[in-house]
Parts: C-alpha cells; sequence; structure tokens
C-alpha cells in the first residue's frame, strides 16, 4: 500500500490538465495569491521527502481525540526517516490498536459526512413546512413531484390541498431525520422498496430519527467508546445508509420546491466571467440561495447598468451551481477545486456562500480583492464576511441585499487586478434527472419504461452503468482520473451518469458536448443518440449525462433501485459500479458508504486515511462483500482503474447470465 | 506556552505519587503486561526528544479532516528538529490558518464531549419513560425529587400518579436533547432560573433540541465549513452549554430513578478486592448496570459459595463506580486511570461496563487472563468482549447473566496470576449532595437554608467554594495537581468539592477521610464539623466533599445557581473557582466550557491542544470574560494554580465587597 502515495505523486506530477486552471493558477502567483496547489508543490517541495505530508496522518495512524496523545504507531507503510518517530509501542495510550485507531478515525470522517447531509436535509425540509405554512415565502413548483413523493411516503393524497399535503411530506422528512422514529426510516422504504429489507435484517438501517443516532454515533467515537474495529467500520455502513437517505430527503424536497431540472444546454468555464457585467458567484449546497439571488438578479438589471455594467451574470461553482445549472440553466465557472482561482479572476464582484465546500482561503483572496464574501447561512461564518442569513422567511429581502452589495462592490473593480484567461471553456447539458430519463423511455415503451433500458443491458448494447461521482484532488492529476475512467468505460459501452464535481470535470473537458460522442463505442452510441432525440437534445446530446450535484447521487441511487424492483433482484446483483476516483471531503466517505451499503461497488483513487491497517482495508474492499454484496476498490491508476470497473461489470454480468 | 510541556514533563517526572499504583505498575511489568504509563514512557525515552508526542498535534497545528490533508502549520511552539517536517505555507490546503486550525480541533473535541453527555441523557431519559410505562421494568425510587424536578420544568404535579408524572418528566428531558423545542430548553431555565437569562441574551442557549444542534454543530466542523475562529468558539460555549443542562438531565432523572445519594462512608484502594470472593468490577457512567449488578450479586451469593468462593464482592472503578459508591456505598478501587491495573491484578473475575471512558486496552489484558470483559451498551463494543446488552426492560436477566458470567470466571481464576499491593487503601465519605448540604444547613435556618451559608462566605470564615473535577492525566504526576491545590485551597479556607476522578484522587490520598481534616483552615475546619455533626458524620467527615460523578458537576452548578439566585446576583459574581487540572477526556473540555458559560472560571493544568494559536487562547483566557465573566486558566503548576484559583476568589469577594 505504501505504493498508493508513490502512485499519487507521480499522478500528480503531470501538471495541470485544464489550460484555464493553470493559466489561472499562474496569474495568481505573480499577484502573490497562493491556491491550494501551492500548499501541496509546498509539501512535495522538502528534500528527501522532510516535508511530505504526514506519514502517520497518511495512513490513519495518528489519534489525537484525548489529551493522552496525540499517540502514534508503527506500520510498514511508514518512510525509513519517520521510522526515528515511532514510539516503542504497538499500543495508544488508551490502548487503540492500529485497526481502532485506522477504523476510529475513519468513522468520524463518515460522522462529518452524514452530519453534512442530514443537517442540509433539515434545512430543506423545514424549508418546505415553512412554505407549506406560510405562501408568502416559497412558491411550491414541483406539484407532481410532491404528489409522487407523498405516495412513496405513504401519504394520502386525495382531496388534500397542496400546501397542507407539503406540509405533510416535509414533516414526514422531519421525523426520519429528528424523530420520533418508529421502525426503518420512511424515506428509506421510498427509495428502495424492496431492497431495503436486507439492510434491515443486516441491522443497518436506523429505526430512530437521523439526528439521535448520530448523536449516539459521535458519543460512540469518543476516548474509551468503541473499540472493535468491526464494529466500528459497521457504523461506518450503517451511517452511511443514513447518509444516502439523507441526499434522498434533499433531492426530493428540493425537487418539490424548485421542480425537477430538465436537460438544457448552457456552459462552463472560467470565462462564463462576464468582464462587462456583475458578476455573482453562488457557491456552495443548497439550491435556494442560487434560486432567490437569479430571481432578485433579474428583477434587478437597470440598477445593475445605473453603476455601469452591462447586467448582471450570475455564475455558479461547486453544487450550488450544479443545482442552479440544472434548474435554471446557469453557466457553470468550474468545480470546487477551482475557487480560489475563479475568485482570484478579480472578476468576481460577490461570493455567495450557503454550506460546505467553500475553502477559508477564499477570506484571505477576497480581503485583497473588491470581491464581496457573503455567507448565509449559520453553520458557515467565514473571516472578512458579510454575513446575510437567507432562509425561507426573509429570502427576498436577504436576495435583494445580496445582489446590492454585489451591485457595490463592481463599481470597485478594479481592472488591473482581473484576469481572464485565453483557453476557452465548453458547452455542457446539465439537468439529467431518472425522470428526465423515464420520460424519454416511455416513448419507447409507455407502459414499461424500463424494459428498453434493461433490454439494452440484457443484449450487451448497453453493457452496464458507471456513476462518476465527488470530488477533485490536487493529490492527482486533478480532473484526469474522471476523465480517463469516463472514456475507458465509453468505449466499453457502459452509460456514464457524472454528478458533482466528477461531472463539471467531465463537462470542463467536454465530455458532456455532442462532439465527444465519438468516444462512445458504437452500439452506446446509438442508444444515447436515441435518448438525445426523444429529450430534444439531438446533435447536442454528450456522451457523460450530468445527473446533479453530489446531493443527487441519491438520483442514481432511485434508479438502481427501479431497475432491481423491475427485475425483482437485489442493487448488487446489476451491472453497475460506482466511482468517487478524487474523493476529498468527508461527505464523499459518507456517501460511499451509503452507495456500497446499497450494493453498488465503488472505485476510490486517492489513498484514503486506511492504510495503516491491513485488517480495515480488507474488511472494507473484501470481507465487505459478504454483508452488501458490494465493496470498496481501491486503485490509484485510473486506466487500470477504469478495466477494474468494467470487470466488475462483466463480473456481475456473467452472474446474471447475460 | 512551549513551556507547558517541559513543565508536564517535569512534573511527570516525579513518578507515582500513589504507592497502590506503583506497585501493581510493577507487577504488571512482570508480567509483560503493559499500561498508559508505559506507554508515556515510551514517547518520553527517545532521544533528543524525537519520540516526544508530535508537536504539531500537541499545539493543535495539525489537520486531517479531509483528503486534501493531513495538513500542518508552523509556529514558534515547535521544537527545533520538527521545524524540518514544516512545509513551507501559513494555511492548509484549504485554506485554514492556525486560528482556524486550532479552534475548529477544538470545538470536535466539544462536540465529542457534548455527544457522550447528550448520548447518555438520551438514555437515562428514555429509561425513566420506560420505566414509568411499564412498572415491571424499574421501580421509581426518587418521589421527592421526581416531584421536585416536574415542578422545576412546569409540569403540574396535582392529582397525578407517579407513573404519570415520571412519563412527563422524562419526555420533557427528551423534548429538550430530542426536540421538537421551542425557545430555550426546559431545563436550561430549571437550572438556573435567574442567570440563564443573560446566557439566552447572549444566544448561547440552544432553542431547538440539543440533537439537532449537535448534528449542525457536526457539519459546521466539516471541510469548507465554518472557518471564523471566533465562530467556532463561541459555538464551544454554546455547546458547553447543552453539555450541562445534559449533565443535569442525567444527574435528575437519575436520583428520580435510583434515588438521591446520601453521604454515607466507604473504602478506596485496589485492596477493596477480595481475593476469597468473586471480584465484579463496575465501570462507566450510567448507574443502572451498577444497581443491577449489586441487586443480583446480593440474590446469588449462594452460587458464588457453591462454585468455592465466600460470597461476591461488588467493586467499582470510574464515574459507574462513583455512583454506586453514592447511592450503594460500594467501595471504589480508583479512579479511571487505574483501569489497567485494577483488571490486571488478576483478581477481577468480570468487569462490566457500560460507556465512556473504558480503554480499549482491556481487551488486551483481558485476552491475557481468566477475567471477562462484558459490555453492556451498544455505543460501547469490545474486542475480546462477551456482550449483554443491559436496559431497562431486560435488566433483570442482563444482571442475572453479568452475575453468573463472573461466577463461572472466579472458577478459572489462577492465583499464580494474582497480585494485592501491600499498600493500604483510604477510607472515604461518599454521596454529598445539595440536597445532603441543605438538609444539613436547614438545620441551622430551616425557613433559608442557604443563609449560613452566604454568611459564612460573606463573614470569611469560608473563603469561597472550588470545585475538583475530571479526569487524572499520566502527562504530570498523576493525583497531586488536584491534592497539591486541594489542600492549599483548604488552608485558605476554600471549601472543596470534588468530582469524578478528582474526587477519587483526593479520596486515595486520604483527602476524604476524617483525620484529613488537619488540613483545612482552623474557621474552615470549624464549618466542617458542624455539617459533619449534622449529618451524622462527626469524626468521619472528611475535608473534602465527594459530589458524585463527572455528570454530577451539574449538581455543583446546582448550587452555584441557587446562591446566586438567593443574592440576586449572576453566577460570575460569586467567589467561585473550578478545576479540571488533568484534563483527559473530550468531556473534560465540554463540560468546563459549559462551567465557564454558566460564569465560574476554570482552572486546565496540562496542556490543551491550544498554544498554536494565541488568538485562540487569549480568546478563551481573557477575552472570554466580557461575555461569560468568566474564563479559562491555564497553569501546569499546581501550587501556582491553587494561588490563582485563590486570587480568583479573592477578587470576586472584593468586587462583590466582602
Amino acid at each position: 500500500m505504501k505504493a498508493w502515495l508513490e502512485e499519487e505523486k507521480s499522478l500528480r506530477q503531470n501538471g495541470f490538465a485544464d489550460r484555464q486552471i493553470q493559466q489561472t493558477v499562474e496569474f495568481m502567483r505573480q499577484q502573490g495569491m497562493e491556491t491550494l496547489w501551492d500548499v501541496q508543490n509546498t509539501y512535495d517541495s522538502g528534500l528527501f521527502g522532510l516535508t511530505d505530508r504526514c506519514s502517520f496522518g497518511s495512513n490513519g495512524l495518528c489519534c489525537r481525540n484525548c489529551n493522552l496523545g496525540p499517540c502514534r504507531l508503527d506500520s510498514d507503510q511508514l518512510p525509513m526517516h519517520m521510522k526515528v518517530a515511532v514510539p516503542d509501542t504497538q499500543r495508544s495510550s488508551c490502548g487503540k490498536t492500529a485497526d481502532t485507531m485506522v477504523a476510529g478515525m475513519f468513522l468520524q470522517t463518515v460522522m462529518r459526512g452524514v452530519s453534512s447531509h442530514v443537517g442540509h436535509a433539515i434545512h430543506v425540509a423545514r424549508a418546505l413546512v415553512e412554505s407549506a405554512e406560510d405562501s408568502s415565502t416559497l412558491e411550491i413548483k414541483g406539484k407532481d413531484k410532491l404528489i409522487a413523493v407523498a405516495e412513496s411516503v405513504g401519504i394520502d393524497t386525495k382531496n388534500i390541498e397542496t400546501a397542507e399535503l407539503a406540509k405533510k411530506v416535509g414533516q414526514k422528512a422531519l421525523e426520519d431525520l429528528l424523530g420520533p422514529g418508529k421502525g426503518p426510516m420512511s424515506f428509506a422504504i421510498a427509495l428502495a422498496p424492496k431492497n431495503i429489507e436486507r439492510l434491515v435484517k443486516a441491522g443497518l438501517v436506523p429505526e430512530k430519527g437521523a439526528a439521535e443516532t448520530i448523536v449516539q454515533g459521535v458519543h460512540s467515537t469518543a476516548q474509551g467508546m468503541m473499540s472493535s474495529s468491526k464494529h466500528i467500520l459497521m457504523s461506518t455502513v450503517r451511517f452511511g445508509v443514513i447518509d444516502v437517505i439523507a441526499l434522498y430527503i434533499s433531492t426530493q424536497i428540493q425537487d418539490i420546491l424548485f421542480g425537477t431540472p430538465a436537460p438544457m444546454a448552457s456552459k462552463i468555464g472560467i470565462d462564463v466571467l462576464d468582464e462587462q457585467k456583475v458578476n455573482i458567484l453562488v457557491h456552495g449546497h443548497v439550491p435556494l440561495l442560487s434560486e432567490m439571488v437569479v430571481n432578485y438578479a433579474n428583477k434587478m438589471e437597470d440598477k445593475a447598468k445605473k453603476a455601469g455594467a452591462k447586467g448582471i451574470n450570475v455564475v455558479g461553482i461547486c453544487c450550488t451551481g450544479n443545482e442552479a445549472l440544472g434548474r435554471l440553466g446557469i453557466p457553470m465557472t468550474g468545480s470546487t477545486i477551482m475557487q480560489e482561482i475563479v475568485v482570484g479572476t478579480g472578476l468576481v464582484d460577490a461570493v455567495c456562500a450557503d454550506v460546505q465546500c467553500v475553502y477559508p482561503s477564499l477570506s484571505t483572496i477576497t480581503s485583497k480583492l473588491h470581491t464581496r464574501l457573503i455567507t448565509t447561512m449559520p453553520e458557515l461564518r467565514m473571516d472578512n464576511e458579510i454575513y446575510i442569513e437567507l432562509n425561507p422567511e426573509n429570502a427576498d429581502e436577504s436576495a435583494q441585499k445580496i445582489v446590492e452589495e454585489s451591485i457595490n462592490a463592481y463599481k470597485e473593480r478594479n481592472p488591473e487586478k482581473t484576469f481572464m484567461p485565453t483557453a476557452k471553456g465548453h458547452g455542457l447539458v446539465g439537468g439529467f434527472t431518472v425522470e428526465a430519463l423515464l420520460s424519454v423511455l416511455a416513448k419507447l415503451d409507455s407502459e414499461k419504461p424500463l424494459k428498453p433500458l434493461v433490454d439494452l443491458i440484457a443484449n450487451g448494447t448497453v453493457q452496464g452503468v458507471a456513476v462518476l461521482a465527488g470530488c477533485l484532488s490536487p493529490k492527482v492529476q486533478n480532473d484526469m482520473s474522471f476523465i480517463t475512467i469516463a472514456k475507458e468505460l465509453l468505449k466499453n459501452n457502459v452509460l456514464v451518469l457524472a454528478t458533482g464535481c466528477a461531472a463539471t470535470a467531465c463537462a470542463r473537458h467536454g465530455l458532456m458536448e455532442g462532439e465527444a460522442m465519438e468516444f462512445a463505442g458504437e452500439p452506446l452510441r446509438g442508444v444515447l443518440k436515441t435518448i438525445g432525440g426523444a429529450a430534444g437534445l439531438n446533435g447536442q446530446m454528450p456522451p457523460v449525462l450530468h445527473f446533479g450535484s453530489c446531493v443527487d447521487n441519491s438520483r442514481c441511487a432511485v434508479l438502481a433501485s427501479a431497475v432491481a424492483d423491475y427485475l425483482g433482484t437485489s442493487i448488487d446483483k446489476l451491472p453497475l459500479v460506482a466511482s468517487a476516483a478524487e474523493h476529498v471531503v468527508e461527505k464523499a466517505a459518507a456517501i460511499y458508504m451509503g452507495v456500497i451499503a446499497l450494493g453498488i461497488t465503488t472505485h476510490i483513487g486517492v489513498t484514503p486515511k486506511l492504510s495503516g491497517s491491513p485488517y480495515v482495508v480488507d474488511m472494507l474492499t473484501n470481507e465487505l462483500n459478504e454483508i452488501t454484496g458490494s465493496s470498496l476498490l481501491i486503485e490509484i491508476d485510473p486506466k487500470k482503474a477504469a478495466h477494474k470497473m468494467i470487470d466488475h461489470i462483466k463480473k456481475k454480468r456473467a452472474e446474471l447470465g447475460i
């Protein structure tokens, strides 16, 4: 496993794969502004590897939970020069072995991830209840979706007003999230009506509110608590299940509130910033912010013009961007990893963030520019911020303030500090969903819309389905894990869905443009063209389908569950695979554990901090198969990873006898 | 601040202060069994400090939250030889500064602590509701307390059955813990009816259920979330408040279920183990386990005798021990830090643990002995365990199984592997409470029982009150922080209450025996003798009052709040001070932040992992005064610490004009 870190290092030495990134990083270096790539270089540039990332931490062999420590343990993963720092013991002060330490640290990571998604879902569910109670707040745009969701969780939808129904759905979600829960979570059953049974039997579907379960989960990570590494790892699976349910609740309710996305063309790249306009960058994960800002940007064009701009240009980044892309078609500047450089162009007048993946470095960068750093939710407060809390009750007022601040900032923009890369961005199509896919397939078979897809898989035209998801990492040549994997999968006639930063990486490299269809194998290309035609996309149909934000990974789970149900089998039997190749944030770990719990084997391609325990690695990559029928697949090299994913699909096909 | 780590090192070089510990550690070394002192020695014994505890971690300058890292930062706190490992940057990959990193790591510590206490309180509140719903489970022993608590949270106590009232109280607690909350937590108001207002105004009393607040709190610690160090630190204060309320709920409901403790004499030391009997060691924090085990130990004496033992000897350690000491008078083997050596004597037939502070090393140690390691709650699963879940519904059955396992183990005890230290233990009096104190004081003034105490403080007979609380640390000469501080305070006529391991440290050094009265100043001694006489303790009255488990720190808060209310002032104005001199576990951090939030300045005497940020240290030790009227006091040397605590009391007296 020591090789993993070496492989990463050699991959990142390939430099930038995206020319816009490269050019803008160079500009920022000239301006004396540091980015995460510079920080990574700093670690890499020490002599004899002395400033490498800490080997104890990288292998999961460091614990500083309590004040007996920090403790660290030996491993054959450590480089020679670290050996002098190894204490002569096999245990932490409290008696943790390497297995316990590595597993425990991983559970803490998953806990932060699942808390993030449950926190997101609570906000969204409350927004639905509040909108239902007070129509002056948010309009409920997705009435069809409301009825579908209500029915899926057993709420009677006959003779009931929309508002009342919305309130009931919101409350049902809050019961799952906050309790009092009785029996397995309602939305878990709705997500995977048949598949859930085996998870329930395996004790993997919590029966109390997610919040209480999380409190006891965090409790179990404190000093002198859970120390059996096997039990700790089973906790990561259970919290993975909660995570997926939280994603599902968020997606469903966001569709109810803001409407289900639909495929539409837009653009991606730093050049979606407009030098002539007030540029507002929406950042984070909750669609409320972008909905409202876009709304007020439209209303306040005149004010912007009075300030000398040609108008207001709302653009996105990270998953708030993906949400706005899918529902409103607003362009994306890029992926989360680019937030420093997008702001560093000096062309962004305000960066408005709700929650998650908002780098603290934006405080430093905006402090050197005219750019306003606007935070909008209580869980994310930053230095150098302007805090404008935005919630359903004050959404109009706050959105207006945000746009006003942006216009004020525009007046202070210093053209000498701005930069526009010469490299050009790409077109993309966002907004694919299960609903969109089914409505297209319904044109082929209106009674059983899944049948055409299943038939295509059965006859081998489509070999299987892969989901590319999660973050981008400067520890490898960022983007290229996904690009390499996507191209290899397409060539082998695997249908590729992508979400979050995996999706925006594919888009930035042109894989969401019609021309990229050339990368797909002949049979797959035919299928995609049919879908594109039915969706009205014709020449624009991309080979990689943008399936939304990282929260929208639940859409992929819904699709998998629907196919499994259609076939009367369980998800783990299907020719499916996922990859969070460049996983960075804790949420990625929570998601991949949840996706694995559902039965989908998931690849990761950056060293997880697990390598200090061969037991933990074996449990997750091997033994877990006995429980979930799926496992973690660790492979740093993207080409090898793609072939392991294809092999997995072939194996599942063989097992199905197709 | 670099001096802090050096001071600790020099203190721990003083070796063992407790002869029983010293002798038993030596025995274990002969047996090839390692303890946490050996692990600490391992870190200390490297040449040139190369194997010292990691300086980055010790100063809070390491972050491995996400997979961009682990990251580490430079500081003037780092020793020269670590400088080669310092990356040439002032930020983490995501852009955290030292302030953000240090504060964020501290918040994570507090979050694990508050989750532990909220988790404990949820279990206890559920037990009350279940007992109320089904009388076949637990008997409600504290009917007076039930009425008092019900009234304090605004429940009508007239014309209502005990069971119904108990259910309402339990549900009220669950509302605070799990929601739905409306307005500040009911038990917060009950704890500090007048004092709470300022905390509410300062936004420091959460208005939603504790669990939801914790989920969003953990969410706020994930990558790309809260990065303003000031906001992060204010979160630690808010979660401190939740922590104290969770303690208060637990103590109150435990008194309702099991009765309020009363002062009674018992013994402490490894020699409370009985070589002739089946020894059952109860360990952890929740009193249900010890209550039930003691109950069945009494019933199953005959069975033990048939197995060749002279009977069954239930003894305690950690706070489950303190709970059993206070309510049942069962003897204590020692403090939590001694768990390895108590089990290592080979005289313990079963160690039964519920939750918290149960070292993973017990798995290794029991695997080499006949000793059964019995775990009883789902949050704490260990290697080499026998899992016998114990909850109100199955308490009888499970307790019986536990005692049976212990008897079976006794038969396998190998006398050649047993050890009894020649050094003798001590007597002690446990079970002091606010109720006990007030009932004694009521003998002096039945209408205003607080008046005699307040008068004694006003006239200077008692200079003030200090609470010694929290863990023991092998990073200093364990025990001696508290012993030094206690003696110094007593000499200066400060009334000393102690809880948790601070209490058991005092007890092991004889400070809870009547003879120790000599350490108290003449005026204080008179007061204590009066209290002792009224409590029927006469010659046995100790100068340090054992105020229960660490959860029972809430009893001290209740006393402080009552005195403040009596005087019509706020807690921070009173001549009070606390010390968690040898804080180890995360719960200690949560408690001391809560105690500070209430207005009580608290000392800590082992380097917290905060020293990498002068801002964070200043905020907690200084600036916080402006918000709470109290702060953290960091002083490694116990003698100096005692005088700083006394100075604080003098300052508060001067401000009150007394």
